[in-house]
Protein backbone atom coordinates (compact mmCIF):
# COMPACT_ATOMS: atom_id res chain seq x y z
CA UNK A 1 0.00 0.00 0.00
CA UNK A 2 1.87 3.23 -1.32
CA UNK A 3 -0.15 5.87 0.66
CA UNK A 4 -0.74 3.84 4.16
CA UNK A 5 -4.11 3.57 3.20
CA UNK A 6 -6.43 2.08 0.35
CA UNK A 7 -8.94 5.00 0.45
CA UNK A 8 -6.21 7.39 -0.27
CA UNK A 9 -4.68 5.82 -2.86
CA UNK A 10 -8.16 5.31 -4.70
CA UNK A 11 -8.50 8.73 -3.99
CA UNK A 12 -5.58 10.08 -5.45
CA UNK A 13 -6.61 8.02 -8.65
CA UNK A 14 -10.24 9.72 -8.92
CA UNK A 15 -8.36 12.91 -8.80
CA UNK A 16 -5.45 12.03 -11.57
CA UNK A 17 -8.17 11.04 -13.67
CA UNK A 18 -9.59 14.71 -13.82
CA UNK A 19 -8.63 16.94 -16.79
CA UNK A 20 -5.45 19.19 -15.79
CA UNK A 21 -4.44 17.16 -12.87
CA UNK A 22 -1.42 14.87 -13.01
CA UNK A 23 -0.05 12.66 -10.24
CA UNK A 24 1.48 15.02 -8.05
CA UNK A 25 -1.59 17.19 -8.11
CA UNK A 26 -3.80 14.60 -7.26
CA UNK A 27 -1.59 13.34 -4.21
CA UNK A 28 -1.71 17.22 -3.17
CA UNK A 29 -5.31 17.35 -3.52
CA UNK A 30 -5.39 13.68 -1.45
CA UNK A 31 -3.64 15.42 1.18
CA UNK A 32 -5.68 18.48 1.21
CA UNK A 33 -8.75 16.48 1.63
CA UNK A 34 -7.14 14.48 4.41
CA UNK A 35 -6.58 17.74 6.53
CA UNK A 36 -9.62 19.97 5.48
CA UNK A 37 -12.87 19.75 7.90
CA UNK A 38 -15.25 17.25 7.49
CA UNK A 39 -18.02 19.55 6.37
CA UNK A 40 -15.60 20.90 3.70
CA UNK A 41 -15.45 17.63 2.33
CA UNK A 42 -19.23 16.65 2.62
CA UNK A 43 -20.28 19.83 0.56
CA UNK A 44 -17.57 18.95 -2.26
CA UNK A 45 -19.20 15.36 -2.73
CA UNK A 46 -22.69 16.72 -2.62
CA UNK A 47 -21.81 19.36 -4.84
CA UNK A 48 -19.91 16.61 -7.23
CA UNK A 49 -23.72 14.56 -7.38
CA UNK A 50 -25.80 17.50 -7.44
CA UNK A 51 -24.36 18.49 -10.32
CA UNK A 52 -24.91 15.32 -12.09
CA UNK A 53 -28.94 14.80 -10.88
CA UNK A 54 -29.90 18.48 -11.09
CA UNK A 55 -28.03 20.26 -14.25
CA UNK A 56 -30.03 19.51 -17.57
CA UNK A 57 -29.07 20.43 -21.34
CA UNK A 58 -31.12 23.14 -22.47
CA UNK A 59 -33.71 21.94 -25.43
CA UNK A 60 -33.46 24.94 -27.21
CA UNK A 61 -29.68 26.34 -27.48
CA UNK A 62 -28.18 22.84 -25.76
CA UNK A 63 -26.64 25.28 -22.69
CA UNK A 64 -26.74 23.81 -19.51
CA UNK A 65 -29.60 24.42 -16.92
CA UNK A 66 -31.28 23.21 -14.63
CA UNK A 67 -34.59 23.52 -16.45
CA UNK A 68 -35.55 24.06 -20.00
CA UNK A 69 -35.59 26.19 -22.04
CA UNK A 70 -32.82 27.97 -20.32
CA UNK A 71 -32.96 31.37 -18.53
CA UNK A 72 -30.89 32.80 -21.76
CA UNK A 73 -33.49 30.85 -24.00
CA UNK A 74 -36.70 32.24 -22.26
CA UNK A 75 -35.21 36.15 -21.70
CA UNK A 76 -37.78 37.90 -24.18
CA UNK A 77 -35.73 40.94 -24.21
CA UNK A 78 -32.92 38.96 -26.17
CA UNK A 79 -33.74 39.24 -29.66
CA UNK A 80 -33.76 36.02 -31.76
CA UNK A 81 -32.37 37.57 -34.74
CA UNK A 82 -28.83 36.64 -33.82
CA UNK A 83 -27.62 33.43 -33.51
CA UNK A 84 -24.16 32.73 -31.29
CA UNK A 85 -22.36 29.17 -32.39
CA UNK A 86 -19.67 28.41 -29.73
CA UNK A 87 -18.20 25.08 -29.10
CA UNK A 88 -19.05 24.77 -25.30
CA UNK A 89 -21.27 25.75 -22.06
CA UNK A 90 -17.98 27.48 -20.77
CA UNK A 91 -17.82 29.70 -23.96
CA UNK A 92 -21.30 31.28 -23.97
CA UNK A 93 -20.08 32.38 -19.86
CA UNK A 94 -17.20 33.67 -21.60
CA UNK A 95 -19.00 35.79 -24.05
CA UNK A 96 -22.14 36.56 -21.21
CA UNK A 97 -19.04 38.31 -19.30
CA UNK A 98 -17.82 40.51 -22.28
CA UNK A 99 -21.04 42.24 -21.77
CA UNK A 100 -21.13 42.46 -25.98
CA UNK A 101 -23.47 40.70 -27.34
CA UNK A 102 -27.18 40.41 -26.31
CA UNK A 103 -28.79 37.33 -29.17
CA UNK A 104 -29.53 33.77 -28.72
CA UNK A 105 -26.66 30.80 -28.31
CA UNK A 106 -26.75 28.05 -30.00
CA UNK A 107 -23.77 24.88 -27.91
CA UNK A 108 -22.42 22.23 -30.28
CA UNK A 109 -21.13 20.50 -27.60
CA UNK A 110 -17.10 20.21 -29.56
CA UNK A 111 -15.85 20.92 -32.83
CA UNK A 112 -15.43 18.78 -35.83
CA UNK A 113 -12.22 16.28 -35.56
CA UNK A 114 -11.75 13.27 -37.38
CA UNK A 115 -8.79 12.08 -36.02
CA UNK A 116 -11.16 12.06 -32.10
CA UNK A 117 -13.65 10.27 -34.40
CA UNK A 118 -16.10 13.24 -33.62
CA UNK A 119 -18.35 13.68 -37.04
CA UNK A 120 -21.24 16.35 -37.28
CA UNK A 121 -23.20 13.27 -35.50
CA UNK A 122 -21.44 13.85 -32.35
CA UNK A 123 -22.13 17.80 -32.28
CA UNK A 124 -25.60 19.89 -31.95
CA UNK A 125 -24.97 20.21 -35.93
CA UNK A 126 -28.51 18.71 -36.73
CA UNK A 127 -30.44 20.74 -34.33
CA UNK A 128 -28.76 23.98 -35.34
CA UNK A 129 -29.76 24.00 -39.08
CA UNK A 130 -33.63 23.25 -37.86
CA UNK A 131 -33.53 26.02 -36.00
CA UNK A 132 -32.25 28.29 -37.97
CA UNK A 133 -34.33 27.06 -40.45
CA UNK A 134 -37.60 27.01 -38.23
CA UNK A 135 -36.44 31.12 -36.15
CA UNK A 136 -34.89 32.06 -39.73
CA UNK A 137 -32.62 34.02 -37.75
CA UNK A 138 -30.78 37.48 -39.82
CA UNK A 139 -27.06 36.11 -38.57
CA UNK A 140 -25.15 33.41 -37.53
CA UNK A 141 -22.09 34.21 -35.19
CA UNK A 142 -19.70 31.45 -35.53
CA UNK A 143 -17.30 31.77 -32.27
CA UNK A 144 -15.26 28.88 -32.32
CA UNK A 145 -11.76 28.17 -31.03
CA UNK A 146 -9.23 30.39 -33.50
CA UNK A 147 -7.68 26.80 -34.02
CA UNK A 148 -7.19 24.17 -36.76
CA UNK A 149 -10.53 22.43 -35.86
CA UNK A 150 -12.49 25.46 -34.88
CA UNK A 151 -11.54 26.61 -38.74
CA UNK A 152 -12.43 23.13 -39.86
CA UNK A 153 -16.19 23.01 -38.32
CA UNK A 154 -16.22 27.22 -39.71
CA UNK A 155 -16.11 26.37 -42.65
CA UNK A 156 -18.58 23.24 -42.75
CA UNK A 157 -21.09 25.35 -40.52
CA UNK A 158 -20.94 28.02 -43.31
CA UNK A 159 -21.32 25.90 -46.34
CA UNK A 160 -24.62 24.33 -44.84
CA UNK A 161 -26.04 27.68 -43.13
CA UNK A 162 -25.46 29.91 -46.67
CA UNK A 163 -28.19 28.21 -48.26
CA UNK A 164 -30.65 28.99 -45.59
CA UNK A 165 -30.50 32.36 -45.89
CA UNK A 166 -28.90 34.14 -42.91
CA UNK A 167 -25.28 35.65 -42.96
CA UNK A 168 -22.41 33.88 -41.34
CA UNK A 169 -20.04 35.76 -39.68
CA UNK A 170 -17.16 35.01 -37.30
CA UNK A 171 -15.57 36.62 -34.51
CA UNK A 172 -12.28 38.48 -35.58
CA UNK A 173 -9.03 37.16 -35.33
CA UNK A 174 -5.86 39.75 -34.63
CA UNK A 175 -4.05 41.12 -32.10
CA UNK A 176 -5.26 40.59 -28.23
CA UNK A 177 -5.51 43.85 -26.46
CA UNK A 178 -2.74 44.53 -24.18
CA UNK A 179 -1.03 42.59 -26.45
CA UNK A 180 2.66 43.34 -28.06
CA UNK A 181 3.10 43.60 -32.27
CA UNK A 182 6.33 42.14 -31.47
CA UNK A 183 5.87 38.83 -29.57
CA UNK A 184 2.20 38.17 -31.92
CA UNK A 185 2.79 35.34 -33.76
CA UNK A 186 2.95 35.57 -38.13
CA UNK A 187 -0.71 34.30 -38.44
CA UNK A 188 -2.67 36.16 -36.18
CA UNK A 189 -0.33 39.72 -37.67
CA UNK A 190 -1.10 38.27 -40.49
CA UNK A 191 -4.82 37.48 -39.29
CA UNK A 192 -4.56 41.21 -37.85
CA UNK A 193 -4.06 43.02 -41.02
CA UNK A 194 -6.34 41.02 -43.09
CA UNK A 195 -8.98 42.10 -41.14
CA UNK A 196 -7.74 45.68 -40.73
CA UNK A 197 -10.07 48.37 -39.64
CA UNK A 198 -11.34 51.55 -41.10
CA UNK A 199 -11.25 53.95 -38.55
CA UNK A 200 -13.87 56.66 -38.73
CA UNK A 201 -13.35 60.14 -39.45
CA UNK B 1 -27.17 32.79 -12.25
CA UNK B 2 -23.64 32.91 -14.04
CA UNK B 3 -23.88 29.13 -15.01
CA UNK B 4 -27.05 28.62 -16.06
CA UNK B 5 -27.20 26.46 -12.79
CA UNK B 6 -26.65 27.27 -8.98
CA UNK B 7 -25.48 23.27 -8.46
CA UNK B 8 -23.06 23.96 -11.18
CA UNK B 9 -22.13 27.23 -9.78
CA UNK B 10 -21.73 25.77 -6.22
CA UNK B 11 -19.35 22.72 -7.54
CA UNK B 12 -17.02 25.43 -9.23
CA UNK B 13 -17.00 27.06 -5.95
CA UNK B 14 -16.43 24.20 -4.26
CA UNK B 15 -13.38 23.59 -6.93
CA UNK B 16 -12.14 26.41 -6.29
CA UNK B 17 -11.62 26.34 -2.65
CA UNK B 18 -8.81 23.61 -3.53
CA UNK B 19 -5.37 24.29 -3.33
CA UNK B 20 -3.58 24.76 -6.56
CA UNK B 21 -6.99 25.21 -8.41
CA UNK B 22 -7.68 28.94 -9.53
CA UNK B 23 -10.80 30.20 -10.71
CA UNK B 24 -10.60 28.81 -14.46
CA UNK B 25 -9.25 25.35 -13.56
CA UNK B 26 -12.39 25.02 -11.36
CA UNK B 27 -14.61 26.16 -14.24
CA UNK B 28 -13.21 23.41 -16.46
CA UNK B 29 -13.49 20.77 -13.80
CA UNK B 30 -17.11 21.69 -13.30
CA UNK B 31 -17.83 21.15 -17.19
CA UNK B 32 -15.51 18.54 -17.35
CA UNK B 33 -17.66 16.36 -14.38
CA UNK B 34 -21.22 17.44 -16.26
CA UNK B 35 -19.82 15.42 -18.96
CA UNK B 36 -18.47 12.59 -17.18
CA UNK B 37 -20.88 9.69 -16.87
CA UNK B 38 -22.20 9.22 -13.62
CA UNK B 39 -20.38 6.20 -12.03
CA UNK B 40 -16.99 8.09 -12.39
CA UNK B 41 -18.25 10.94 -10.46
CA UNK B 42 -20.01 8.49 -8.04
CA UNK B 43 -16.37 7.29 -7.51
CA UNK B 44 -15.18 10.34 -7.29
CA UNK B 45 -17.91 11.23 -4.61
CA UNK B 46 -17.27 7.90 -2.47
CA UNK B 47 -13.60 8.30 -2.53
CA UNK B 48 -13.69 11.75 -0.99
CA UNK B 49 -15.89 10.60 1.99
CA UNK B 50 -14.05 7.24 2.46
CA UNK B 51 -11.31 8.93 2.91
CA UNK B 52 -12.68 11.32 5.83
CA UNK B 53 -14.26 8.29 7.16
CA UNK B 54 -11.45 5.90 6.72
CA UNK B 55 -8.29 7.05 7.38
CA UNK B 56 -6.91 8.16 10.74
CA UNK B 57 -3.58 9.32 12.51
CA UNK B 58 -0.48 6.94 13.09
CA UNK B 59 -0.42 7.42 17.41
CA UNK B 60 3.32 6.33 16.70
CA UNK B 61 4.63 8.41 13.72
CA UNK B 62 1.54 10.66 13.26
CA UNK B 63 1.70 9.07 9.15
CA UNK B 64 -1.67 8.90 7.58
CA UNK B 65 -2.92 5.01 8.04
CA UNK B 66 -6.49 3.09 8.25
CA UNK B 67 -5.60 0.86 11.53
CA UNK B 68 -2.92 2.88 13.80
CA UNK B 69 0.06 1.73 14.41
CA UNK B 70 0.61 2.19 10.50
CA UNK B 71 2.19 -0.72 8.66
CA UNK B 72 5.87 1.35 8.40
CA UNK B 73 5.79 1.36 12.65
CA UNK B 74 4.78 -1.91 12.88
CA UNK B 75 7.12 -3.58 10.44
CA UNK B 76 9.64 -5.44 13.07
CA UNK B 77 12.55 -5.54 10.02
CA UNK B 78 12.73 -2.05 10.64
CA UNK B 79 15.30 -0.72 12.79
CA UNK B 80 14.53 1.41 15.69
CA UNK B 81 17.63 3.58 15.67
CA UNK B 82 17.11 6.00 13.07
CA UNK B 83 14.32 8.63 13.39
CA UNK B 84 13.26 10.41 9.81
CA UNK B 85 11.75 13.51 11.01
CA UNK B 86 8.99 15.14 8.29
CA UNK B 87 7.09 17.91 7.23
CA UNK B 88 4.29 15.76 5.60
CA UNK B 89 2.76 12.38 5.10
CA UNK B 90 3.15 12.99 1.12
CA UNK B 91 7.22 13.73 2.13
CA UNK B 92 7.10 9.91 3.76
CA UNK B 93 6.33 8.18 0.34
CA UNK B 94 9.01 10.22 -1.48
CA UNK B 95 11.09 8.92 1.20
CA UNK B 96 10.41 5.63 0.49
CA UNK B 97 9.95 5.87 -3.11
CA UNK B 98 14.48 6.41 -2.97
CA UNK B 99 14.50 3.20 -1.35
CA UNK B 100 17.49 4.52 0.17
CA UNK B 101 16.31 4.76 4.19
CA UNK B 102 15.63 1.82 6.07
CA UNK B 103 14.28 3.27 9.55
CA UNK B 104 11.13 5.04 11.20
CA UNK B 105 9.36 8.08 10.37
CA UNK B 106 7.97 11.15 12.44
CA UNK B 107 5.68 13.29 10.57
CA UNK B 108 4.97 16.81 12.16
CA UNK B 109 2.52 18.06 10.25
CA UNK B 110 3.93 21.29 9.13
CA UNK B 111 6.68 23.62 10.01
CA UNK B 112 6.96 26.88 12.34
CA UNK B 113 5.93 29.66 10.70
CA UNK B 114 5.43 32.63 13.08
CA UNK B 115 3.65 34.87 10.17
CA UNK B 116 1.05 32.01 9.83
CA UNK B 117 0.25 31.65 13.45
CA UNK B 118 2.16 27.94 13.23
CA UNK B 119 3.89 27.31 16.45
CA UNK B 120 5.35 24.61 18.37
CA UNK B 121 2.12 23.17 19.82
CA UNK B 122 0.60 22.90 16.32
CA UNK B 123 3.12 20.52 15.20
CA UNK B 124 3.92 16.79 16.82
CA UNK B 125 7.47 18.20 18.40
CA UNK B 126 6.16 17.02 21.74
CA UNK B 127 4.91 13.59 20.91
CA UNK B 128 8.92 13.37 18.98
CA UNK B 129 10.55 14.62 22.19
CA UNK B 130 8.17 12.25 24.04
CA UNK B 131 9.25 9.32 21.80
CA UNK B 132 12.59 9.95 21.42
CA UNK B 133 13.35 10.49 25.33
CA UNK B 134 11.37 6.56 25.14
CA UNK B 135 12.75 4.73 22.28
CA UNK B 136 16.25 6.24 22.25
CA UNK B 137 17.01 6.37 18.79
CA UNK B 138 21.01 6.58 17.56
CA UNK B 139 19.99 9.52 15.02
CA UNK B 140 17.53 11.46 14.61
CA UNK B 141 17.43 12.73 10.75
CA UNK B 142 16.02 16.18 9.96
CA UNK B 143 14.16 15.70 6.37
CA UNK B 144 12.95 18.80 6.26
CA UNK B 145 12.17 21.48 3.12
CA UNK B 146 15.54 23.50 2.41
CA UNK B 147 13.30 27.17 2.71
CA UNK B 148 13.53 29.50 5.64
CA UNK B 149 10.68 27.52 7.47
CA UNK B 150 12.21 24.32 7.22
CA UNK B 151 15.18 25.82 8.36
CA UNK B 152 13.91 27.52 11.26
CA UNK B 153 12.01 24.54 12.49
CA UNK B 154 15.18 21.86 11.70
CA UNK B 155 17.31 24.92 13.88
CA UNK B 156 14.73 24.36 16.59
CA UNK B 157 14.47 20.66 16.90
CA UNK B 158 18.28 20.09 17.30
CA UNK B 159 18.52 22.30 19.92
CA UNK B 160 16.04 20.16 21.62
CA UNK B 161 16.76 17.15 20.54
CA UNK B 162 20.88 17.29 21.62
CA UNK B 163 20.15 17.45 25.09
CA UNK B 164 18.59 14.03 24.84
CA UNK B 165 21.56 12.50 23.50
CA UNK B 166 21.13 11.67 19.98
CA UNK B 167 22.83 12.63 17.24
CA UNK B 168 21.22 15.27 14.79
CA UNK B 169 21.58 15.28 11.02
CA UNK B 170 19.68 17.17 8.29
CA UNK B 171 19.72 15.60 4.53
CA UNK B 172 22.37 17.27 2.41
CA UNK B 173 21.83 20.48 0.43
CA UNK B 174 23.53 20.71 -2.97
CA UNK B 175 23.24 20.36 -6.60
CA UNK B 176 20.54 18.13 -7.94
CA UNK B 177 20.92 14.80 -9.65
CA UNK B 178 20.95 15.75 -13.77
CA UNK B 179 21.26 19.57 -12.63
CA UNK B 180 23.84 21.92 -14.39
CA UNK B 181 26.58 23.74 -12.27
CA UNK B 182 25.71 27.05 -14.30
CA UNK B 183 22.02 27.51 -13.49
CA UNK B 184 22.11 26.54 -10.30
CA UNK B 185 21.70 29.34 -7.64
CA UNK B 186 24.42 30.46 -5.94
CA UNK B 187 23.28 29.62 -2.22
CA UNK B 188 22.83 26.19 -3.75
CA UNK B 189 26.14 26.12 -5.18
CA UNK B 190 27.32 27.28 -1.74
CA UNK B 191 26.02 24.87 -0.07
CA UNK B 192 26.93 22.17 -2.10
CA UNK B 193 31.00 23.32 -2.01
CA UNK B 194 30.21 23.08 2.14
CA UNK B 195 28.41 20.08 2.24
CA UNK B 196 31.46 18.40 -0.38
CA UNK B 197 31.94 14.74 -0.18
CA UNK B 198 35.90 13.25 0.16
CA UNK B 199 35.81 10.46 -2.43
CA UNK B 200 37.65 7.27 -1.54
CA UNK B 201 40.31 6.11 -3.18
Amino acid sequence: MEYGSEALARLVDEFSRLPGIGRKSARRLAFHVLKADDDTIKRLAEALTDVKSRVVFCDVCHNVTEASPCPLCSDARRPDEVVCVVEEPSDVLAIEATGEYQGRYHVLHGVLSPLDGVGPDDLKVKELLARVREAAPREVILALNPDTEGDATAFYLHKLLAPLGCEVSRIARGIPVGGDLEFADQVTLGRAIQGRELMRR
